[in-house]
């Protein structure tokens, strides 16, 4: 699948050297669950199969979230910013859990009079989810 | 003001070549209102000032949101990320507009079944608050 040309011609691949920011939130409870990329190839499947792929740096290839542990991101709501170089997609989080460490949200570190606080909610074992 | 050790060892700014994704939500209705970059220094004067300074990639420098229009964003918490590269910061947005079109949140385009529609709720005429 190809990204729409009105599409092309809103997002900004430019400014990220060929990517975008994108920030999941719940759909339900607005919290926000984690930031990655996508390239256009994660976009265009995100679009194409309703659920989040994105572009992973770290190991430059697309990462479709959940892959592995199941806890896939159904995209409700999809939103481009004031000058196109991010998306905002709202999801339903299966699992519950959108961190790799088993936390509800990948913000769990909250910083309040300097000092770093964990705050997260843990949903799964990682030991459990990821173990092959 | 500089960062304290202990922020320096859990925010990871070689990713981003220099810079963290910063995400600004609405405290109280938790609607995203804007994603954008800090770098240290712009995260050190957040953390002293109470108010959000953002890196602009664009014009090279510090931005002081909100100091031309007044409409600051005042820093209620402050999030670390998993893994380091993003903070979330949630904001009481002085004025209830944080994009410079004057829309209530920056991610005002909506794309649905392809097409992309402009459901911004506006807040102020920029041709209002940005003459001089």
């Amino acid at each position: 699948m190809l990204l729409s040309e009105e599409i092309k011609n809103i997002i900004d691949f430019t400014k990220g050297n060929g990517l975008v920011t994108a920030i999941a939130q719940d759909a339900q409870s607005g919290e926000i669950l984690m930031v990655a990329n996508m390239n256009p190839d994660s976009l265009a499947r995100t679009l194409e199969t309703g659920e989040a792929v994105y572009w992973s740096r770290s190991r430059g290839k697309l990462w479709h979230k959940g892959e592995e542990s199941g806890n896939v991101q159904r995209v409700k709501e999809l939103y481009i910013d004031c000058d196109g170089d991010a998306v905002l997609i709202k999801v339903e989080q299966v699992g519950g859990a959108a961190c790799h460490t088993g936390k509800r949200s990948c913000f769990f570190r909250k910083l309040e009079d300097g000092i770093v606080q964990d705050v997260g909610q843990q949903v799964f074992d990682p030991a459990e989810v990821y173990r092959k």
